[in-house]
């Protein structure tokens, strides 16, 4: 039988009062309705489309190749949202999962039992339930005595007795068509076609509508204001670093460890608290990170340690060390065995193989080579105002404290620059160069300027 | 009808091991006391009494202008407490709110409802319950059929019936009169006169005693010990990020996010976790705060960014980028556009529209104008061993890195200093400025000095 | 009655997926069996032995002078386990305390209950049971109804009925004599000889065998991957901040706040958040340490500041501040009242009272005398890519901003290096040294060329 499904992201969200599509705020670094997108794609599902309206645009371009569109011009109702996939839907056969869009916390696992559930049945639909402590706000599922579904309503429309009811309803529902969907109507209090009332219309027709209950509480919470915005953070957070620590990593503290999705982890890698691990970062075994570290978009050997820092879309290789305190900007790449130490920024350059730079140093277009020791304070100079220049320091060299590398220049191999230098011209390989003034020593100078 | 409000601060507060009295304590920022005059102060209160004793001059300080205060002179219970109000109060006809100054989280919604009850039910006093799960430590409230107080008694002079209770007092009454407490007396094991007793003497008169209780457990935490404090702490936290949550502020994780009560945030900002927002900070909307970030009374506009900075009583305008690892000090004011990067500390200083000072800089008394460029480890030398010199920087100027601006001097408009030059005097517009030795290569140096 | 202890520590536990001996794994920075032991350390034991197996050496290591040890070769079960220190102990009388070495909540108080109720009782063995809320994972204690213990199976060979039972055994066993062990079978499932079935062979003989249950449910977690590893470490976490708070420290966030088992604190110091405080460091009162802080092995006196820095290994004294992004590294003598400002580097130097090191400066291998400031960018340049020199600064010098201190290099008292200069010879004292280029102003030289 074909699968499809409907992801419902039409609505403004006003809850969260934000210039930001509702389904866009992102959990955990990803979009909410991209998290929900991503479980879909582990299922067989033969066609998906997104239900879009407010925003259209803007989640288009973040699910596009992953999903159709279909665009709800007014905001009708849910089930009003779902009759937009009709045209796209209309022909095919199969059952239909919708979905919210703003559920960021539903799991492919879940989903598949759901529709395992609904075809055993023979369900004409089956909606996904919980137990909530407080369902204060969520609709309320009602069950028959054999445990089909009698009713669901909505909190603005329940009747006392209705409310009181623990379980609500995930926000997913399983229809063969959605073309029942035609006979809702919107004869109620918000004159909106409700997708639940769907199902009575489906019972009084004969049909089973069942309940499918799951496990986990966590899953269906639906996001409509900032509060629950953090609460799925929290969650997933929680998620993405209990799979890290099964699999051999160590976090010292789950609940201040920020990584995303998609990152990956070796094992016996230790990650200390305020650590932020994003974007496709993948970082080996036995690593040592934060705490208080930023990394995003890092490939990271195996031994290596980086704290109290900053590292961006850059290669670092095995057992290097960085920090505390030092950055490391885009497109650089950092080798085996270097030191980056306190206060030294890396932007767009090479450090090769056991290079230093251990103190309050900027490296900036440079190519470094292997075995350098770039003295405290040395600065290569890459920018005149207008360009930006290339420094290379072949292997070997010394570069002196507090000095200047006025790029395009070159230190060559073995070269030693002597601290305090401004270098404008290259230097030759195993030549020393020198660029300061004689020390003049005033005697008494201080003390006769006390006399005055 | 009147109100008067009495608050109970002359406790030493011995199990918080402190030199500082216990109401001084600070619930996020703010003196404990001082959060429960703010929530009064929204209140109609025609008076406010604050009973003080041990470390009373502090106390006043902090609360000059806010209340009365009496002094009580021994600790002799809380109804002798009370009582050192009386000279204040005793003419006036009305209501009198007690309220302890250790419990930081009532709120003046609960305390406006509990004033309704008392009137509503005629009551000649009216305490504020809660349930707690673990009451020990607390007094206990015990109720009669009616719903009235039977009788409240001290955890140390309660029987183990009573100590079974789960209804502890929330350290409230509501009296009409503090001259009933003359009645009290301090036979009890430790010689004190308690607050609650007037509540059976009223009883014996025929008076009503009420009991109103909270939905809120937390409102009622009294702060006794420092565990209590940082549970004090970490829900005031909480309802703060919340607050700002709900009027569209992002909180990547409130439980690690750390701002004051008085602090103001635009929407669509965003706050990333391990930062601390202090004082009368105000943000605007779009910015992106942290992680690992320190801004105390700034005033920053819309669109900025600081990550892993600090920032203290300065004013930071639109699109401005700070961090990682800047510092911002007082007195400064960061136009728009500006970028300050990497290890660069501003004290007391200028930096006009779309100038940047990009990494290992100082800029301290300074006046830097428009589109300037603070080169990498340039620094404005501002002191001399006795006094501190004012740096002039005017527009367009372009600094050269590891330079010095030996203050007081100007680099004039459109000005351009040589890299590792020391500026003693002022540079003309649009001149080049430079300083520094000729660069020397000798040639084999090291080759042969290797070879020794 | 001799008292002796078992602890076992032989396991491999897969489940960590380490190369790391399970034992060996740190919580709050202390290996899980070094918790046992150390609590153990305060019972009056005669001797405890150590059963080790797979990393042997390494555990070993960890514990010498504090346990005996005896070599499990292969993993037969827990009694197999107990068996291999029959040689050690067997012509001894008395209890013997049988510890899992993977529980490093394990309370010293607790067990000394646990060995009193088993004497009370006269039992044979008695073992220590909690209750817990999901039991899934552990065996469990099946009572009878005089409350003595009928039977203890492990989860694997559990019935369904006994699964539901919530009262899982806590790892911990008294019995008289390890002799008994030898009737226990290996006739289940695993092939392994399991510990808890010498209860069944003590009570078939008429014994008593006993059960203590304790009121702390977390003390018996049992650390068998990394996500149980997290939880010890924030359950040890809180136990260690508590104990600070009722001492009469501050801790804003004790969640957040990472104090290892031995550091000491001071009254009335203020811990921030995000700070780490390890090894045997001891902080004075009246202190403000942090957020964002790690302090390794330091000794820290009174009133002293330190904010988003790092100090490992060093002596810091009173009325001190230190950072923000300051590096203090080891072998380190901070006097009173120095400020070591931002991006500044100590390493292994003395800074003399008062001294001064306000931004960006590298101070290693320096003796710093007291009332010196060091100005910012000064660096004292120790390696010349051989060896590290020694810098003497001494008292009352003023060393101007970017300037270097080539070492070996003496600065003698009063003396005064200008701003920019690069100093290879001693400076007596009271004289003025420089090294500097005369400034040269090429007029319009910005412009001309513009014009070009």
């Amino acid at each position: 039988m074909n699968r499809y499904a409907i992801i419902l992201a039409a609505g403004q969200g006003t809850r969260m009062k934000s210039k930001l599509y509702k389904v866009l705020h992102p959990v955990c670094g990803k979009p909410m309705v991209e998290h929900v997108v991503d479980q879909l794609s582990s299922l067989s599902i033969d066609q998906t489309v997104t239900i879009v309206g407010f925003g259209a645009e803007k989640v288009q371009s973040y699910l596009e190749g992953k999903s159709d569109f279909a665009l709800q011009k007014e905001q009708l109702g849910t089930a009003h949202a779902v009759m937009q996939a009709e045209e796209l839907l209309q022909d095919k056969k199969g059952i239909t999962l919708v979905i919210c869009g703003d559920t960021p916390l539903i799991k492919t696992s879940t989903m598949e039992a759901l529709m395992e559930e609904h075809t055993k049945l023979g369900a004409k639909a089956t909606v996904l339930t919980d137990y909530a402590e407080d369902p204060t706000g969520y609709g309320r599922v009602i069950r028959n005595e054999d445990g089909h579904v009698e009713r669901i309503v909505e909190q603005k429309d329940a009747s006392e007795a209705e409310k009181s009811s623990k379980r609500n309803y995930g926000y997913i529902l399983l229809s063969t068509i959605p073309g029942d969907l035609k006979k809702v109507k919107n004869d109620n209090a918000q004159g909106e076609y409700y997708l639940p009332d769907v199902m009575e219309i489906l019972k009084s027709e004969g049909q089973i509508v069942a309940a499918y209950q799951t496990s986990d509480l966590e899953e269906t919470l639906g996001v409509n204001d900032r509060v629950a915005l953090s609460q799925a953070e929290t969650i997933m957070r929680k998620r993405i670093n209990e799979a890290h620590m099964r699999n051999g990593v160590t976090i010292i503290d789950p609940a201040s460890t920020y990584i995303e999705a998609d990152v990956q982890i070796g094992k016996d890698t230790v990650i200390l608290p305020n650590t932020y691990i994003q974007g496709l970062s993948v970082i080996g075994e036995d690593c040592l990170i934060g705490p208080g570290t930023e990394i995003k978009a890092c490939k990271i050997g195996n031994a290596t340690t980086i704290k109290q820092s900053v590292a961006h879309d850059s290669e670092i290789g095995d057992e290097v060390t960085i920090g505390p305190f030092a950055h490391i900007r885009p497109a650089s790449s950092i080798h085996n065995e270097v030191k980056i130490g306190n206060f030294v920024e890396v932007k767009k350059s090479e450090m090769g193989p056991k290079s230093k730079a251990s103190h309050l140093s900027y490296i900036g277009d440079a190519k470094v080579g292997s075995d350098v020791n770039l003295g405290c304070g040395s600065i290569t100079v890459n920018y005149d105002g207008k360009n930006k220049h290339l420094t290379t320091i072949e292997d070997g060299a010394f570069i002196g404290c507090n000095s200047n590398l006025i790029a395009p220049v070159t230190v060559g191999k073995g070269a030693y620059v002597a601290a305090g230098s401004t270098v404008t011209e290259d230097v030759p390989s195993e030549a020393l160069t020198i660029a300061r003034a004689r020390q003049v020593n005033k005697e008494d100078y201080v003390k006769n300027l006390n006399l005055k």
